[in-house]
């Protein structure tokens, strides 16, 4: 998918690991895939896979596991509250043979927070992966922890999108260059030429999507590469072979 | 996850595999994974995994050979349109060791609808995995395929509803039992006394869910079942041990 000729940066890909019993089950409707898918992709990382998975030990680990080594970086949402479903550590520790430890700066954090409220139930909270990095923190929030290239958010989105602004810069890349191309056609009439453009621009990734009841246009061409040139000779050689009168606007 | 003693229905548990560089990328927002979650909920069904990948042949026949054996039924979305990036129904025969064959029905209804215009692009979309079912439709879109216990839809949500609803009632089974508490009170305060009766519980799934912003409660407990009285008493039992000064309501 991602041709290391066309992207020389540093961190390219990241995988998303989205756990919970309420997303599949549909009470709760994931929002936090399409803040990462967004902001990733703002950022130039390419975003190479989403796993929606239950509160289940041992899916945690493997995926845990699978993910850390198949992408430059990882994230996680969910399960790390205070209840017995909230077992994303313990997955993720198991996944990599390493111990639960109690973080000393998380549980300063919390035994200051919650004095004598600090229970059981809180304290687990502090109990992270041996070798975990706690992320500095300013909100009255609980702290960010990354595991080696992996970094575990909380399930509510507003405190994921907290934590995601205090590293978001660690994962900024070379940006993608993207152009959309508005075509009032259909996706039979286009395909033919579209597939010898894609042949041809190996640095560049086409996409072709159908829009319903758009009196305008009826598909959106997507062009888009990491090579700002590749983009452009791409683009006009798709431009020169598509016929004149189906191009509504370029943007 | 799903412990047999606890599901006598034969359909138990269902895989959705979301295929579209668009939603990975955030140009789209996914909007069938609720959908469905959410319809195979009331139906009775556990749906135990979502994955989100790209257009790309390797990825989507790995996750369908896995999903296929892993899950009763799976479900699929995206990638069988006419478009070089359609390349689903390849990426399923692959995985099974299966040949793309023009299936004659669809052969017959393309040419019927597009007389001319059916082109190679258009033709493309009559070749499915050999053994693949069409199902009968009414509507004015494209058919429903099925290959072994994979159904395969199309990404636009608006078409993958109109064939779900086609195909509905073949995975009704024994419903989920679900109630709801409503407590004022953090997670911290309740975790110990939820750890106890999840203990006890076997055949009854209970989640904690913070609710930010809220000044009635902070917190709703599920506890769900398959089995009416196994609710019956994890609930009593819950409701027994909280303290009741804490329950806003039950539903």
């Amino acid at each position: 998918m991602v041709m290391t000729k066309c992207d020389q940066a540093s961190i390219k890909t990241a995988g998303l690991i989205i756990i919970g019993n309420e997303i599949l089950s549909g009470k709760t409707q994931d929002q936090n895939s399409f803040f990462l898918a967004t902001e990733l992709r703002s950022l130039g990382v390419s975003l190479l896979r989403i796993s929606v998975i239950p509160d289940d030990l041992e899916m945690i680990s493997k995926e845990a596991a699978l993910f850390s080594s198949a992408f430059d970086v990882v994230f996680t949402s969910g399960g790390v509250g205070p209840t017995h479903d909230d077992i994303t550590m313990e997955g993720i520790a198991k996944a990599f043979g390493v111990q639960l430890m109690r973080h000393p700066v998380l549980e300063r954090t919390f035994h200051e927070r919650y004095g004598k409220a600090a229970n059981v139930a809180i304290m687990k909270m502090a109990d992270v992966p041996a070798g975990s990095e706690v992320v500095e923190f300013e909100t009255r929030n609980f702290p960010l922890v990354v595991f080696r290239n992996i970094y575990i958010f909380p399930g509510i989105p507003r405190y994921l999108q907290e934590k995601f602004n205090l590293v978001r810069e660690r994962f900024r890349t070379s940006v993608f260059f993207l152009k959309r191309i508005y075509l009032r056609a259909t996706e039979a009439d286009i395909a033919a030429i579209l597939n010898v453009v894609v042949e041809k621009n190996d640095c560049v990734t086409f996409g072709s999507y159908p829009i319903l009841g758009n009196d305008d246009y009826q598909i959106i061409v997507t062009a888009e590469s990491k090579i700002e040139a590749d983009l452009a000779v791409a683009l006009e050689e798709l431009l020169g072979k598509l016929p004149g009168n189906i191009i509504v606007k370029i943007a």
